[in-house]
């Protein structure tokens, strides 16, 4: 198949030579860097403007930090929007404001272009590993047409909802419930550590319960180590949370505990955490607590 | 060998069985009730009061609900602490609070007698299946002593900490945890569910990464499909983070999601869910968004 892919960073380099070693023509466009040479050697075509890689192209998928980075490589004199054929399909795999991507979706729609949002969740690793959770919001129809494309990049696919925005609202849900999950199991291990138990023999202990969750595992684990090298960092979780907050405004929901906590980003970002993976949560919660 | 057990409500009622089925002399006191017929005709024995269990048994089971029960229990005229003889040992499994813990512990020690705090989880289905995780704080000679009774009675059993009290502090890092995990999961249904999502698919699709975890199977389950019957009451979990905010006061450790999550848990008692299962913290989020 024919398939741009704009957003070759830490994220969509490895999503990227997964299509293309199942055999799909990929192109790009030139933006801020020169994609890695083992994608080019590869066979990846690099195209001057986003509006060539769209009008070549079946299938347009993006990966890109920002609703900002979409709206612009869509929607500018030389985006995507510029050169797509009608018939044509946009995924939209970055991480951004739903609503904002329902009007996106509106635009592409009177072009005669269906629009799927597929944010993922997983990591670098997950990219690496082609195992990514996958959660993607739009026609059915257009799901089903690039299942096997989200099938070479992912394990975990889910479509959850027709309306576009859906994939995106479930990604902040993740985002939401991990932050949150983080903050529950720093406050836990803080306390017990300051009351006298072994951090350590407590995640063990807690595991066996209701309190098991990967992220008491795995971030658990990071923070009883001291193990913080992203990983997810607290700045894109910051950039996450900030969404969802946007999203709960947009349509009319309370979310008190994700409010709280990215306040703590905030303290994390002033004590120099911007930049460590999101499991130090902690250190601002030892802060406070006058244990760091 | 000769146990007394205190304490035969919905949780010890099945662990004392478990402990005659495990061929002990197993006694108790008359207290605000009468033991349940199958317990005497499995053989327990019913003694006048709490001092008169303690004086024929080589090991002294609590299961309270509060502390101060654990307080009268034992320090009462007719207490526990009256009629217990050097040597013997006292486990008290109720969930309290881990500083109390400490000056009982030492009260009995200055009788001779080894004192383990050792609350559970897994609620009255663990108790009934003898699968209770059991955390257990106390040294760790009475810990290895114990240890076969507490494998009649529950699975998971880790020896958190020598010092009186490592066990109830691990049990309020297990609650703590368990309310925040369910505000983030019902923070992430309800905002995704007035998004237009459909709750079952987000949760479906969060349930394979990072997100995951035994509150968003389990209770988030619940949530969809409202069963709301107990399991776990939201009034004794919030008896539960009140211990926590005292157990954080006490050593100087600021939880404050957790102190969000007990005022969330107010809005409960004053909508009338006080006594549905704890899962229907999300009632009072649904609320907040004008959904309920």
């Amino acid at each position: 198949m024919k398939i741009g892919f704009i957003g070759l960073g830490v994220m969509g380099a490895p999503m990227a030579s997964h299509l293309l070693a199942g055999g799909h023509q990929l192109r790009t466009s030139i933006n801020r860097s020169v994609p890695a040479a083992e994608l080019t050697e590869a066979g990846l075509i690099v195209e001057a403007t986003p509006s060539d890689v769209a009008s070549s192209s079946d299938i347009v998928i993006l990966m890109l930090p920002a609703t900002d980075d979409v709206e612009r490589v869509c929607f500018a004199g030389d985006g995507v929007l510029s050169g797509i054929r009608s018939g044509a399909t946009v995924i939209d795999m970055s991480s951004i404001d739903p609503k904002a991507t329902s009007e996106f979706a509106k635009r592409f729609a009177r072009a005669g272009v269906e629009y799927l949002d597929a944010p993922v969740s997983g990591g670098q690793v997950g990219a690496k590993a082609a195992s990514l959770t996958i959660m993607v919001g739009g026609p059915i129809s257009a799901f089903e047409r690039c299942l096997p494309l989200f099938e070479v990049m992912g394990k975990n696919i889910t479509h959850v909802g027709e309306s576009n925005g859906s994939g995106q609202t479930c990604k902040i849900a993740n985002q939401i419930i991990v932050a949150l999950t983080l903050e529950a199991v720093g406050e836990a291990l803080v306390l017990a550590k300051q009351a006298g138990c072994d951090p350590a023999k407590v995640r063990q202990a807690l595991m066996g319960g209701f309190a098991a969750s990967r992220v008491l595992d795995v971030h658990g684990e990071r923070m009883i180590t001291r193990k913080f090298e992203p990983g997810f960092r607290i700045a894109l979780h910051a950039k996450d949370l900030d969404l969802a907050l946007k999203a709960a405004a947009d349509v009319g929901v309370a979310v008190p505990s994700t409010a709280l906590c990215r306040q703590l980003l905030n303290s994390s970002k002033a004590n120099g955490d911007w930049n460590l993976d999101h499991s130090a949560i902690v250190r601002s919660l030892e802060r406070m607590a006058g244990t760091s």
